[in-house]
């Protein structure tokens, strides 16, 4: 997605050779815009998925998967949780997943009344990198016996193998801008 | 709101006299041309407020911050962070907030980068029940130097006092639906 692209060249901010920064536009402060645009060219690539639901975890996947659920004619939006309410009581499926950028462990949740068997789920997060918290939702997913149909990736950190793990367990990944490599200020980019 | 209203008398949950369970179509998994009503009814309310920015804090006023922030003119949308990611390095405005139904003691944070002396912040959340969410917000645009226009809540609970709370310290408060009790089932509401 070539706006995507030039805004992250223009106001993305890489840090050594893991990190990168899009906290303006994306991940903290949220360019609305932009997430608009977002979600509609997930819903083109996703058009023949035959999605009944889009799956993400909170939080900063929110607003990609919230433009990506209007894109696609008002979908219902799922975002699994990292901590269980007191007000989940009707049993939910959890499942492990790693962070990469705060090196936690934590456990995301879904109720069980939110992801049903007869769901066709399409997995949007904003980052995908080892690819451990689509894992998770995947997980989340298999347990409520539905089926995954994609996962969305505003950014991905090619060399961390999140894409390519997923597509070896046979799904379908689209990310709309992949980082070859990140040397501080230097950020490479796939196909453009 | 009446739609928003008709909703939680069709689908909210109540539980005891505390708790009301809204997570079918707000806050787990989102109705999101529900959403867009909801920001587009901010966005009146709060048309003549200046405001330049809206403010929520992660995760579950996301789909509604974002929704208003549209309906504005695309404003810049933050959300404060719960955690503190390794990725926040240029220092943040921190404040202490407890969750009334997970009853923990958080801290939310914002990048100095995202909240200026010149903004002008339109405050939004899903939920306005003590307030103390509401209340560390404000804390956030305090230290920033910044001006807080509003505070806009989905659901209010009105006994538990945010509201007035907020408005003794002199802000202008707007909830979409104010909810006077709740007995299990019986759920009530102000003005309808």
């Amino acid at each position: 997605m070539k706006k995507l692209i030039e805004r992250i060249r223009k106001d993305g901010i890489g840090i050594g050779t893991e990190i990168l920064r899009v906290d303006s536009f994306l991940n903290h402060q949220v360019d609305v815009a932009l997430t608009d645009e977002i979600g509609e060219e997930f819903a083109r690539l996703f058009r023949d998925s035959g999605a009944t639901k889009v799956l993400t975890v909170e939080a900063s996947g929110i607003p990609a998967a919230v433009a990506t659920a209007r894109a696609m004619g008002n979908l219902p939006m799922v975002f699994a949780k990292k901590a269980a309410p007191n007000t989940m009581v009707d049993g939910f499926y959890a499942a492990p997943v790693k962070s990469f950028t705060k090196g936690t462990l934590a456990t995301v949740r879904v109720s069980k009344n939110y992801l049903k068997a007869e769901d066709k789920v399409l997995v949007i997060d904003d980052f995908l990198a080892t690819g451990e918290a689509a894992i998770g939702l995947l997980d989340l997913i298999r347990q409520a016996g539905a089926k995954c149909v994609g996962v969305g990736a505003v950014v991905e950190k090619e060399w961390q193998g999140g894409a390519k793990r997923l597509e070896d367990l046979g799904y379908r990944v689209e990310s709309l801008a992949i980082v070859t490599s990140i040397h501080d200020d230097d950020i490479q980019f796939k196909n453009v």
